[in-house]
C-alpha cells in the first residue's frame, strides 16, 4: 500500500469528532466497509468514521468541506451498483449511519414513523407492526439494508405495486448538506406545496448531493387478510391478462404479481436447500401472486379464488395452488426469494434491471430473448421479477460448460444488446437498483445530454467542493 | 399606459414564430390573460403568445432567452396565488399553453394517458373514463384548469386522499427548458432510477424552472360502485375517529372524507340556488364520506353502512344519510363544492390553504380558532376541507355588520395568527395552490433559510437569465 491520501493530522481530526472507538483505522476494522458482499466494487480508505449523532454528521460534512475531501456516505452496505464503497484512490473517507438508529417516533394516528437512516429495515417494519401498521418496504436484503440506503437509492421490492417505492412511502427527510448545514424537512404532511420538491431530490441521489439522517415514512393499515397462490401459465401474455383480470378484481388489494421463467423456479428447487417445487405440473412461466385485504381473512380468500377460476376458465392460466396458511405462504415467497441466490451455482451471470411499460413486458421478453440468444447461443434467460411494476430482473446465466470468464468477457456486449431493446420500448436500464458506479458511464453515455446536464448542474449547485460521494450517479 | 417595455421589432420577432393570429397584442384581446377571476393578481403586458406546437415553446424560450425577456406560462387561469400572471411591468410575455391540447394517447394497458399541457382537465377526465379507466384529479375548477397548470402547481382536490396529488399522478414530463432545449421524459414507467428526480422538480414549480408542455398519467381502473353520506357530528375530534375508523375498514375503498363546518353547509344552502341541506337535523360538524368499491355498487353499500353504523353505535356519528341514487350523489357533493362560492354573499374573507398532520386537525381548528377570535372579535370560521388528507380551506369571514375594508385591513395580521399555529404543528401555509406570488415573501420569510437558499440554487441553475415566470415561488 502506498503512503496514506489522508494526512495523520486530518485524521485525528475526523477522529476528534466521533471519538477514538468510533473513527476505525485498523485495515482489519475498515474492510467490511470498503467491499461489498459479491465483491464487484471494492476500494480503499484509510478512515471510517461512525458518527453517533446528526450534529456529529454535520462536523464530519463542514470539515470534509473545508478541507475538500471526499466523503462516501454507507448505510448496510447491501447496494447492488457498487454506490456505498470508496474508490482505490484511498482518498475517500467512508462515513457510516448504523449508529444512527433512532426511532424517533411512531404515530399511530398521523400514520407515520419518524426513524434515523441507521436503523435497519427490518426493525423499522417490526416497530410499525408493534404499533399495529404496517411498512411495506420489503426487500431480500431487508435484514441488514438501513432506511438511509433504502431512501437515497429509492429501493423498490416486493411491495411497490400496492403501496409505491421508497420515495412514495417518505413524508419528509432531514438531511445534512455538504457544507454541513442541516436540512430539516421532517414534516407529517400529505399536501405541501410551498416551493421546489427538495425531498424528492435527496431520495434516490444515493448520497451525491447531502446525507439523509432521518425520514418520516407512511404507515398503513395491516391487512387482516393475505393470500399467495403460485400460477401455472404459458406465456408472458397470458400473465398479463391475467394481471390486468387481477387488477381489476382486486384493485390495491392485489400487493404481488410476480413473473417468473420456469427456469428460474428450477434453480430455486434445485440449489436453495428446503425451497420445495410449487406446482407438481410444469408449465414454461409461473407467476406468484398476493391478493391481501383489509376487511378480513375470508375476503382475502374469496378474491384471490375468485381471480384464479377465472383467470382458470378464462384459460389464462393452466393452474394454480393458493398457501393453505401462514407457513406455506412464507415458503411460497421463498422460492421467488432464493431466485438470485439459485443462480450462482449455475456458474456466472450477466444481470439487468429494467422496467418497461407494463404492457410491454412480454414483448420486451420475447425481444430481448431472441436478441440474446442470437449473440449468445445456449445463455439461459432467467426472467423473473416484479411484473406489475414494469420491473424484470433480467439475469442471464452463463451457457452450461461455458468457461466462466468468456462469457463474462461479453458482460458489456449482452447489457448493450438488453438495454437497447429497454430503450426502443421507453425503459429504464435502472429500475430499482440506482446508478452508482456500475451504471454511471452508461447512463451519461445514453441519457439525453440534457438530462444528464440539468443532474450536472444540480450536483454543482448543491456540492460545488464534490465532496458528496464522489463518482457516483454523474 | 407608458410605453411598451417591449419592443416593437421584438414583438415582431416573436409573433413571427407563432404566426400573427396567435400573437396577441390588442388590449382586448390580451385582457383576459392579464387578469384573474377575482382580480386579485393583475398585471400588464403588451403580448400574449398562443404556441400550437412544442416546437414553437421551444422556439420562443430560445428567443427569450437570447433577449432577457421573461416569460410567464399560462393555463386555464384558474390558479388562486397568482401564478399565472404578468406583473405590473408591462414587460413579461405571457406564454398562453391552450392551443397544445392533444390527448396524444390513451394506454388501457399500461393504465396511462399522454396529454399536452393544454388539456383541460375535465377533457382529460373524459377521454380516460371513455376508455374505461379513472384519471382520479378532480377540482372545483376541473372544467377550466389544464393538465399543464395542475401539474405545475401540482394541485390537490379531492381525490387525494385515495389517489394523491398531481404530482403522484404523473410518471413523466416533457418541459421546454429556458434555453429552448427539449427535455423529453415522457416515461410511462413505475420504476425508474436513473439518476437524479427531475420530473418532480419541475411538477410544482409554477412554471419557474421550464414549461411543462406534456405528460404521462397514470389511469385507474373505475370504480364499481361509490357511495356518499353526510354525517353530522359533534366536534373535530369525533371526526378524526371516524375517519381512522374508515379508514381501517374501507382501506383504500375511502375515496373522501371532508370536514365541514355547519356554517360553512348552512352557506352553501343559503346562498347557492339549488343546494339543499344534507341532514334535516343539526349539528356543530359535518362530514362528506365516499366509499368506492372495485369490486361491485352493492359492495360499496355494504362497506359505507357498516362503517355508518359502527360510527353511530360507537358515538362518533350522530346522524347519517347515505344518497339513494348518482344524482343525489351528486346534490351532496355540490353542498361541499358550493362552498367557497357560498362566503361571497357574506362579505370578505381572509383565506387559507394549510395543512398539518391529520391527527393534529382537531387541535389546530380548536387552536387556530380561539387564536383568531381573540383577535378578530365576531369573525366566522367557515372551516371547510380535506381531512383526510389534513389539509382544510381555513376560509374567515367577516364578521356581520363589519365594513369589509375594516376587515380586509387584518389580511395579513390574521394570515400570521394562523400561520404561526400551522407552523407549530408541522404544518404547510401552501397545502395544494402553491406560492405563486401571494405567498412569496411569507416563504421566504418564514422558510428554513436552508430550504430557500437550496430552491435559489436550482432556480439559478436551471433559468441562470431568470426569464421563467420570475416573481413567482422564490
Amino acid at each position: 500500500m502506498s503512503d496514506p491520501i489522508l494526512s495523520a493530522s486530518l485524521v485525528a481530526r475526523f477522529a476528534e469528532i466521533v471519538g477514538e472507538r468510533h473513527a476505525l483505522v485498523a485495515e482489519a476494522d475498515i474492510a467490511p466497509f470498503v467491499s461489498e458482499r459479491r465483491g464487484l466494487f471494492g476500494g480503499r480508505t484509510s478512515l471510517v468514521l461512525r458518527p453517533g449523532s446528526v450534529e456529529e454528521v454535520s462536523r464530519i460534512l463542514a470539515l470534509a468541506s473545508e478541507t475538500g475531501t471526499p466523503v462516501v456516505p454507507q448505510g448496510g452496505n447491501t447496494g447492488l451498483v457498487g454506490g456505498q464503497t470508496p474508490d482505490m484512490s484511498g482518498g475517500q473517507v467512508v462515513l457510516s449511519l448504523s449508529r444512527l438508529d433512532r426511532i424517533r417516533e411512531v404515530d399511530v394516528a398521523s400514520n407515520t414513523m419518524t426513524v434515523e437512516a441507521g436503523v435497519v429495515l427490518q426493525r423499522a417494519q417490526e416497530a410499525a407492526d408493534a404499533a399495529g401498521r404496517l411498512f411495506p418496504l420489503s426487500l431480500a436484503s431487508q435484514g441488514t439494508a438501513q432506511i438511509g440506503g433504502n431512501l437515497s437509492s429509492n429501493a423498490g421490492g416486493t411491495g411497490v405495486l400496492a403501496y409505491g417505492n421508497a420515495r412514495e412511502l417518505c413524508l419528509g427527510v432531514e438531511v445534512v448538506l455538504p457544507t454541513g448545514e442541516v436540512f430539516d424537512d421532517l414534516r407529517k404532511l400529505k399536501k405541501d406545496n410551498t416551493g421546489y420538491d427538495l425531498k424528492n431530490l435527496f431520495v434516490g441521489a444515493e448520497g451525491t448531493l447531502g446525507i439523509i439522517t432521518a425520514a418520516v415514512l407512511k404507515l398503513f393499515p395491516k391487512p387482516k387478510g393475505r393470500e399467495v397462490a403460485w400460477i401455472g401459465l404459458q406465456s408472458p401474455e397470458a400473465a398479463l391478462a391475467l394481471f390486468a383480470l387481477a387488477s381489476d378484481r382486486a384493485g390495491s388489494g392485489l400487493t404481488a404479481f410476480e413473473l417468473c421463467a420456469r427456469i428460474a423456479v428450477d434453480f430455486s428447487v434445485r440449489h436453495i436447500p428446503g425451497i420445495v417445487a410449487p406446482l407438481a405440473s410444469e408449465h414454461p412461466w409461473l407467476v406468484l401472486m398476493e391478493i391481501s385485504s383489509g376487511r378480513s381473512a375470508e375476503d382475502a380468500r374469496a378474491l384471490i379464488e375468485e381471480v384464479l377460476a377465472e383467470g382458470i376458465e378464462g384459460e389464462l392460466a393452466d393452474n394454480a395452488v393458493i398457501a393453505q396458511n401462514l407457513s406455506q405462504a412464507d415458503a411460497f415467497w421463498a422460492v421467488r426469494e432464493a431466485m438470485s441466490e439459485a443462480q450462482k451455482p449455475e456458474g456466472v451471470s450477466i444481470k439487468h434491471d429494467i422496467s418497461v411499460p407494463v404492457a410491454s413486458i412480454p414483448d420486451f421478453i420475447h425481444e430481448a430473448g431472441a436478441a440474446v440468444l442470437q449473440a449468445a447461443p445456449g445463455a439461459r434467460l432467467v426472467t423473473f421479477g416484479h411484473m406489475g411494476d414494469g420491473n424484470l430482473h433480467y439475469n442471464i446465466s452463463q451457457p452450461e460448460g461455458m468457461e466462466e470468464q468468456a462469457f463474462l468477457a461479453r458482460y458489456r456486449e449482452v447489457n448493450d444488446i438488453v438495454h437497447g431493446v429497454v430503450r426502443r420500448f421507453g425503459g429504464s436500464i435502472s429500475a430499482e437498483h440506482g446508478i452508482g458506479r456500475m451504471k454511471r458511464d452508461e447512463l451519461i453515455a445514453t441519457a439525453p445530454p440534457v438530462a444528464t446536464d440539468l443532474m450536472r448542474r444540480i450536483k454543482a449547485s448543491f456540492d460545488p467542493a464534490g465532496i458528496m460521494n464522489p463518482g457516483k450517479v454523474i
